[in-house]
């Protein structure tokens, strides 16, 4: 079975829902294959915008999605959250740094700290030298992703991800998709878990 | 405890959460309160728009919207829900008559029937003599209802509910009140029966 969870480090949502997937993953035995994406480029080929942008100017529906977010920190008991005064961070070179990650043996690492730095401890991490210092205090080899950034295969792949996202159905973040069964928003976690139950039983 | 079900015959997505709630009023022991409102004015205050416009050009999120709809569907085990091929139905008339009907003895029955013209064997529910055709079919007093719908009463009762439900934080359609706790989406039932069943543990 194959459980891919598309992700752009701008995301919140898409945040929070990695924070939510140990815990299916120990439930279920399956492991989630992170898939990077961009979500500005999903956007685009899409025509959609982030919530940042469709929700300005409407009345309770902001309000609404604090309160949802409020509820889904206190079930998934994550104490540690913080809005990012930066927001929305360019993620390019950090998602081109994933790609390149993918091919080296801290892939896990790298997401798990690149998250802390967008969402616990969070920076302006669109500037290279913010960028360059948050890998140095994770212990993530700085020169080597910064080259990594840089080639043309990693950028390309990126492209590439997010063209196959949008082809798959996707039109935000955070998308899963559960042997192709397509589940959008982290509230359909719960819904991704009984798939993967559902799948696994089949077997 | 006050469960609200804040709905607008117009909704497609009211009416799916109006076949989930028997289940959910049987398991938990508690009745919904189902408060007409006039959705257009819910958009009106708060600036919102409807999926039918706002999803409009927006690439993947309508098909997804609609594979969200399947599901529901096929969970609650719904086979006689057809689209309302006049959608978007004006529901001024029809959701005045609801408003009639709450101080007459047949609510209940008033809400299932319209809800079986607007979304079983869909009808033009805008138009008087499709409106009094569909009363007399379902056997309902056609007459006094109209009468009533013409009620200066009626009429503003149907408008402070739609303010008193922006005012407590509704912005769209289905909308849900645990005890003032909102919930938005045919989605949430599921957390709106946690709700309950949490408040009744708390009693």
């Amino acid at each position: 079975m194959i459980v891919e969870f598309h992700f752009d480090f701008g995301s919140p949502n898409a945040y929070l829902s990695h924070r939510a997937i140990p815990a299916i993953e120990t439930r279920t035995g399956v492991k989630f294959t992170y898939v990077p994406v961009l979500i500005g480029g999903v956007f685009k080929a899409t025509g959609n915008a982030s919530p940042a942008v469709t929700l300005q100017g409407i009345k309770n529906k902001g309000e609404y999605q604090q309160v949802e977010m409020e509820r889904f920190l206190k079930k998934h008991k994550i104490a540690d959250y913080n809005s990012n005064p930066f927001f929305p961070v360019n993620t390019l070179q950090i998602m081109r740094g994933a790609i390149f990650a993918q091919t080296q043996d801290y892939y896990e690492r790298y997401i798990h700290e690149i998250y802390q730095h967008m969402w616990c401890e969070p920076k302006k991490m669109d500037e290279p030298e913010v960028i360059r210092n948050a890998f140095e205090a994770s212990g993530l080899p700085s020169a080597d992703i910064f080259e990594g950034m840089q080639d043309t295969t990693v950028k390309q792949t990126l492209i590439d991800n997010t063209t196959r996202s949008v082809e798959m159905g996707s039109f935000g973040s955070p998308t899963f998709f559960v042997d192709n069964e397509i589940f959008f928003g982290k509230d359909k976690l719960t819904d991704v878990e009984d798939e993967i139950i559902n799948n696994n039983k089949k077997r």
